[in-house]
């Protein structure tokens, strides 16, 4: 798609159709709101989360981890204790977070 | 859910939430970030947003309209031509996506 070059566009369409895969679903967006707030265990995400089936809770979470904006840690007890936390690339997506949150006072406002 | 109100919040969770319901979507960002750059008819926007549904594209354009993002224009012609285009409301949306470029860029230089 040739548009992201258009000088009409404010920014580049490609890094916000990039950072939308990445960051965009829905439920990513849930967890990665979660995690902004501190790191998590799975049980504990999976609760907070309403409504995520387990498949998409682990996939979401791999594909995070993999793009390096999560960090999961093991702790080698009995059963092993799994957490996962922000990572500092993770936790620099607050601006999108901080931008929802005003455009959402915005549309309630309205 | 409770925590919208913990202090170390630094801003409301709830508002959030609700607002990564309306607009959360990876499909429903990709539409809207069409729309912000200009009106376009259902089969451009078909076209742009590469790999969706005709099943989702309508279900996601008809939720937008209700919430008052989206403007859909009928022109009687035969056959009618059907333009949508972004509200007042929908174009406030652009910190949102100025804030994912932002993002973008950061995580494309990392």
């Amino acid at each position: 798609m040739d548009d992201s070059r258009d000088p009409s566009n404010s920014f580049c369409g490609e890094t916000v159709r990039r950072a939308i895969d990445i960051v965009g679903g829905k439920w990513t967006m849930l967890i990665l709101w979660e995690l902004l707030q501190e790191p998590r265990r799975y049980a504990d995400l999976q609760r907070r989360v309403d409504g995520i089936s387990q498949k998409v809770l682990s996939g979401d979470l791999r594909k995070l981890v993999q793009e390096g904006l999560v960090a999961r840690e093991v702790k080698p007890t009995v059963p092993p204790q799994v957490t996962y936390s922000i990572t500092p690339q993770g936790k620099s997506l607050n601006y999108v977070f901080a931008a929802l949150d005003r455009w959402g006072h915005e549309h309630d406002a309205t």
